[in-house]
């Protein structure tokens, strides 16, 4: 199993998350992933995907979406040539004994503290995948009450922006007439 | 029209998006938002959703993905008791002669610069939608070559994890039996 990350702009409208789910769903793959938010352009959203699959199938998944009216255009994104950050929040148990360690262990991460109660202090972190890891790792045993966290949200390194991208898909791009 | 986050907890299982997607597509609501990403459970999952909706309508959407097997909770979280974040990366036009203007703008928002080239520079940037929505006033004069943006994701103040928040939806909870 490989890891994919897609780049996929779609038209902003009704159904195309419901459309672009089902398709995934259908082939039995599971999104490990997803962000979907606005671009600089109003009418055009933007979902970062990252899929766990074998390279054969996921090229006929890409397939697939480009047949969709509503997607724009596909790219998928090397992870040696883009940036990677994911989001988190996380509720740890610290109270007045030990509010004082929890501290500086966030402090190491570069994290931000955005609310503390008499025994949990709720903790904001950006990064990669790894550094979210590790930071749950030292946590952990503090107590975690609760987490949440964003999708992976991936742009590609240099100049080029998503529709400049000369690198094509391994699947040539089939544009609905 | 009326904009609610509910945070929904799911099994971690293929498919289980498109379910969801589905339910909210068959209503005709568009999802402002949508973040999926990991919790302290790896087989659990944890889906913020932003949809603009009338009262009524919601109260059945949700009243339906309590039907769902995969949904083991849902919260709709209060802007006014929560912490709401986003994050973004954006790829901004910047050369030689205003890099140094560009630099002290995202300075100001407390922004990070993730990846530099001769012409443009790519900050990330982590905050509320507003802040975030200033942020791109403030680029776009430079020009804005790329944009990507995470789903809001969002946890309630204090020490209370969603699981055990008292404060039910408007609707009972229906368990599958």
């Amino acid at each position: 199993m490989t890891v994919h990350t897609l780049s996929v702009l779609v038209e902003n409208r009704p159904g195309v998350l419901a459309r672009i789910a089902g398709l995934f769903s259908r082939r039995g793959f599971n999104i490990d992933s997803l962000a979907v938010g606005p671009t600089e352009d109003s009418s055009v959203s933007r979902m970062t995907i990252v899929v766990n699959v074998e390279e054969t199938p996921l090229e006929q998944v890409t397939k697939q979406l480009n047949k969709l009216v509503e997607v724009i255009k596909i790219v998928e994104l090397d992870d040696r040539d883009s940036i990677e950050k994911e989001l988190m929040m996380v509720k740890v148990k610290a109270d007045v004994n030990n509010r004082g360690q929890v501290v500086d262990a966030i402090a190491l991460f570069r994290g931000k503290v955005v609310d503390v109660a008499p025994d949990t202090i709720t903790v904001q972190l950006t990064g990669n995948a790894d550094k979210l890891r590790d930071f749950v790792a030292v946590m952990e045993p503090f107590g975690i009450r609760e987490l949440v966290q964003s999708g992976m949200v991936a742009i590609g390194r240099g100049s080029r922006s998503i529709t400049e991208r000369a690198k094509p898909l391994a699947v040539p791009v089939e544009q609905p007439a």
